[in-house]
């Protein structure tokens, strides 16, 4: 297929307007991302999307520890009567759960490989661990001298997906859970919004997607919380990904692990716990928020790198130069700090050929990529082009203009994608005054793309639990996250008449 | 009890040479490093011991950038057919597996919570992950254009204990796994000593814990390798502990994996594959190594925090003095560099008693503790005690000699360290040259304290399995190691007086 004869080709097939969900895995396919694996529902997460993962990690990591909050690990195993101490947790993990049930392999009679031993309890393994740190904190607990606790595990966990779908929903992943105990209910719930804020500034900055945030209804809440508040982001497809909760439990995982401490006044009380947690999921609301027709698109700040270097080196008599050329630039990129740390930068030497080679950075998402060829050289130049931008726009400019704006660029890229998305998040948020504008808001326009409906709605509702379950049947939608500020204004809800306090957001899902 | 009735009080009891074991786990609890939890075999690792471990993880990791290898995520489920396919691999981690064999958990006819829905093939939880990633390479690598393949996963795994014990065996355990594979042979066994060079550096630079490295004898060799080689340390009851392997697979895994690829003359050839891995079991290395009577002392490069400060504040009127004198000087020691990272400072200003907080500081091992009080700030000096020095012992200098010195003295303590486990190594590490010197040597002299024996011995051995079994039978005795260098003068095997080329190193090993 020629340029000419289809001037829209994409490095993508199928484009995001053609079929979505198919252009998610491509997406993820053609940037060498994560893959599935054999064992169902567990993927592998590639060297290209674990370097993302761990970019993430590590500016997290720094927040949790300028809160106050340290590392620990916890066992991956709990103890079936553990996650039984509190009833709607268990009910809310019983489907998901992975038990361990023997210990041992052994050859059998028919000479086949079999589990050998069983335990006398069963073990899940972890889905989340409420549970198995609540027995820890209940030793360490003793006054209230020994509280706050402020910890936070980075750690795996395990949920059994029926319908699983790469980094949004897969039986294995990666996480990180914090767990804190406070003396007062007002610490734990100051210490429940001081997280959100956290993640809040780190999707907003760091992942360059503007969120909306707030609570989750009842029906949404965590098993065993009092009270969770999330961050909700919208994306291409115009559906909702949770982009990371905030529990405040209240005293129910105390009790249910005897998590109990003498007061000032020598009383004994329970203690009143936190719990939140960020996932690789987010990893997919990365591609969903920001990838293109020719791919991934990473924001600067999560790029495991951010300027590639393509020298071209057809010519035989000017290859060393080049290269060299290359290398000396790479090196003088590499001396600057983006974000206290040293701008990564690779040269991609490979004899493949510059159009594959191009190609295939475009795929992965590198911020900048930078060609490099004789004539270059020559002009002292270099052809600059930026992933924001159409794959076929080229700036040349002298390489010491590169050097000295390469870092300002990279904001402006970083700055580009997040307003994007605001923007997009922004026109597919729709105030709506009435059920009938609603559901014509939220049906397909098209029967053949099913999955493309109106996006965010701004309604009114009457607290009750039994519209949203009328609504969930009825469209597949549901109340995302009833905002903390915003649309305050009290009126009446759009399906009863009844009396309203807010507006909250309204959505599909992923 | 007095210090005049008992000078030798120490902060832990009992003393090293009073008993070890129980020594061990006295001096985790009293800093809070680690412990037991409820589920047999897995550890909590607290916040004192995980922050250990992270800069273990940070350090180590940055190497194996350094080396060109890339992190990733692979399953934590390896589904049994893949652990059968290599032979001896699965038989060498049958007894040690944990087995998933159902999902969900439902509500039976008695009202009690159990395991619902078998599945068809069992899950193992990975003990080591040559086989499930095998799978992924198999996929990746088709030609010798994609090879190497050069990947480290940082995770968790799980090999069933019969006898824990803290950090050293535990159920699950912390680890990194490198997984590479080559184009030749040569290049695999080159990484393979590279990867073991790599620990060689970290367990001795970092850990300050020198070591003898070398190849283990086959029937020490991990299941399905060709070649492993490892490092040994000696710890304060002269027995060995593995500090690292790295493993040269040969083409054995690749086979079973179906890695293949075309080779440059168009045949098509098995890769060839190594692994290698260092565990959480080096934090309870350390601690054996380094660890004294009153508690843990750290080596600088991995403490969690390298100086605290502790304010003393007795006196009402000059409380708030010397708390800003503290703070003052915890920023300045803050903006030190110690290897490329600011010092890790602490000011402990609780209101719980001088002594108390000294001590605590103490049993955690923190390398430098500084007082500062009223009669200080007058004179403009610290009190300076070092964990390497016996721990009354106080220094005062001027405040500002401390904040030049204090990188010096850290290195100071560092090369101190590693400098003690040294000599304390070679002191205990004996040429022996007949049988009955070496039963001798390996005898207890005192039957009330059956663990201490005599430490290494460098002795001929003739490369005979059976030789090593009477051995490991009749003393608990085996090769920790065959070294690459030293003592590679031919001999007679002490055992059977047949020709032996080098001189291995016997001991009893946790």
């Amino acid at each position: 297929m020629s340029n000419q004869a289809n001037p829209a080709k994409t490095a993508i097939t199928p484009r995001r307007d053609e079929d979505f969900p198919e252009w998610y895995q491509q997406v993820i396919r053609a940037s060498e991302m994560a893959e599935s694996s054999d064992v169902r529902g567990c993927m592998v997460i590639r060297p290209w999307g674990y370097g993302i993962w761990e970019n993430m990690q590590r500016q997290l990591d720094a927040m949790f520890k300028a809160t106050g909050h340290r590392n620990a690990y916890f066992p991956l195993f709990i103890p079936l009567s553990y996650l039984e101490r509190e009833a709607s947790h268990v009910e809310g993990f019983a489907k998901e759960c992975a038990v361990v049930t023997h210990t041992r392999l052994e050859v059998n009679a028919e000479g086949k490989m079999v589990p050998a031993s069983p335990l006398t309890e069963p073990l899940v393994v972890r889905p989340t661990s409420e549970t198995i740190i609540g027995a820890s904190y209940a030793k360490w607990v003793q006054s209230y001298r020994d509280l706050p606790i402020l910890i936070n595990q980075w750690a795996n966990v395990v949920r059994w997906e029926m319908r699983p779908r790469i980094f949004l929903r897969t039986t294995e992943f990666l996480w990180q859970e914090g767990h804190t105990v406070h003396e007062t209910e007002a610490e734990a719930r100051q210490e429940t919004k001081q997280m959100l804020d956290v993640y809040e500034t780190f999707v907003r900055d760091h992942l360059a997607i503007p969120v909306f945030s707030g609570e989750k209804s009842e029906s949404e809440r965590f098993p065993g919380a009092v009270q969770t508040l999330c961050l909700e982001a919208m994306v291409q497809d115009r559906k909702a990904i949770q982009a990371g909760t905030s529990h405040f439990l209240g005293q129910n995982f105390a009790r249910a692990s005897g998590i109990q401490f003498q007061t000032r006044t020598g009383t004994q009380e329970f203690g009143w716990t936190t719990s939140w947690g960020m996932t690789t999921r987010l990893i997919g609301t990365v591609i969903m928020a920001h990838a293109d027709d020719d791919g991934l698109v990473l924001p600067p700040r999560i790029a495991p790198v951010h300027i590639v270097i393509l020298p071209i080196t057809t010519k035989e008599e000017t290859r060393a130069r080049v290269l060299e050329a290359a290398q000396k630039l790479a090196s003088e990129l590499r001396a600057l700090k983006y974000f206290d740390e040293p701008l990564k930068v690779e040269v991609d030497q490979r004899d493949i050929g510059g159009g594959l080679k191009n190609w295939e950075w475009i795929k992965k998402g590198v911020p900048l990529r930078v060609e490099l060829g004789p004539r270059d050289l020559e002009a002292g130049t270099v052809a600059l082009s930026r992933r924001d931008q159409p794959v076929k726009s080229k700036e040349s400019l002298p390489v010491a203009e590169l050097v000295r704006r390469a870092v300002e660029i990279l904001n402006s890229i970083q700055e580009n994608l997040r307003e994007r998305v605001k923007q997009f998040r922004d026109e597919y948020t729709r105030v709506i005054d009435s059920k009938e504008e609603f559901y014509n808001f939220f049906t397909p326009k098209n029967s053949s793309k099913p999955e493309i409906h109106g996006g965010f709605a701004l309604a009114h509702w009457n607290g009750s639990g039994e519209v949203e379950e009328r609504i969930k049947n009825d469209l597949k939608v549901t109340i995302r996250v009833i905002p903390f500020d915003g649309s305050a204004e009290a009126g009446r809800c759009i399906f009863t008449g009844e009396p309203s306090l807010r507006r909250v957001v309204w959505g599909k899902a992923y």
